[in-house]
């Protein structure tokens, strides 16, 4: 399998989590694609995914999987035993309400602030900005994070009692969060010791390295 | 089971497709949300969904799942035998990438474009506006048409050779697209033709007359 990839993105990193979560980071070639340059807007890249977003997975058929959540479903179901996407029903319809909510909440507001109120990739990438919505947005990313404080004050989890698609959302909001310096607000106590708890994690903690040329870790 | 509805929505739509295709009709009690009267934005309705929008599906052990895809994959998989969602990894990976993409390019821009760009639900709903971020979101839907009209140029169905939760939602975005008389550009021959196949099915066709009361149809 090969992975379209930018190393410190914080979409690339739910990818690079959920690998080391299931093991499968020796089956994967990383292909580094320039974000800065705007090699994801290119007609060669387009023609992998439509929407010019990184990460794309692509399986040795040459299936092209671009979108995280649906990455993270390819890979949690390979081996039969789901353990980020859910096994009941139920568990399966939380967490992928509790990841969207988490995009649609937090992650993918800050992505739009990045790139609609800041410089973001440079003036020859974001040749449209909306600043206003870009700052709208990233209000409405704070007020997620209160939303999941409350939400980790009553549970252990973003899903509710294990770790999750859901969780990773979360952690590529608060990692996208974090390199544009919006800090989680200091009372959000409950959110800030989850991601704490979250760093221990070696997939959370070791997910840059997992993106240098394999011969590096072979 | 419960659904908190709005009967004619376009994503209210995208649920009731999936009971019909699962055979789940006659398990589900409607309860009207007045997206007008803006019931959705009250205290009571908000904390059954952060987000504030229907569809929420409220379990008998009182669970929510709120988000179309999250019901959907709820709802595919309760009988072990899922036909929206996908069997396989691949087919899971390449359903969830179609259907969110869906969303993206074309049903969630629709949705923006209604709520930014025209007068939405009304004033004292839409409390905020960015008119310009709403006809950049219709003309970016516009290219999704065009972009399915090719996918399906090159394959029967959305997400490949049979139906899926991906052609659920390119037809919640083409409902919307409607309402709004965005038309889908004349050129698209293969998303009207595949639109005009969606229509023979009856989880397609009869999807508003499913939201009346149950003893109607008993
Ligand atoms: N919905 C996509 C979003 C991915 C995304 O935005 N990735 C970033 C990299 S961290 C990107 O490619 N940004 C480039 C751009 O939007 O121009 C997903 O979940 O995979
Ligand atoms: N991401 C949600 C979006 C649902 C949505 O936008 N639903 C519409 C009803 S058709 C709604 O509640 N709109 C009210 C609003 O946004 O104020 C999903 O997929 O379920």
């Amino acid at each position: 399998m090969k992975i379209y990839d930018w190393p410190t993105g914080p979409y690339p990193a739910r990818v690079r989590i959920a690998l080391a979560e299931k093991n499968l980071r020796s089956r994967v070639e990383f292909v580094t694609v320039d974000l800065y340059k705007g090699e994801h807007k290119e007609p060669e890249f387009l023609a992998k995914n439509y929407s010019g977003t990184l990460p794309v997975l692509e399986l040795d058929d040459g299936t092209l999987i671009g979108e995280c959540t649906a990455i993270t479903e390819y890979l949690d179901a390979l081996d039969g035993a789901p353990v980020l996407t859910g096994r009941t029903p139920r568990e399966k319809g939380v967490i992928h309400m509790m990841s969207k909510r988490a995009e649609l909440e937090l992650l993918d507001a800050i992505s739009v602030y990045f790139h609609h109120a800041t410089p973001g990739l440079g003036p020859h990438v974001e040749i449209y900005q909306n600043a206003e919505w870009g700052f709208r947005q990233r209000d409405k990313a704070l007020r997620g994070m209160q939303y999941f404080d409350r939400v980790l004050k009553a549970q252990p989890f973003v899903a509710g009692e294990f770790f999750s698609m859901a969780d990773i959302t979360v952690i590529g909001g608060l990692i996208f969060a974090g390199l544009l310096k919006v800090a989680v607000p200091a009372e959000c106590d409950s959110l800030l010791a989850w991601y704490a708890r979250m760093q221990q994690r070696p997939s959370v903690r070791n997910r840059i390295a997992m993106s240098e040329p394999t011969a590096a870790s072979a």
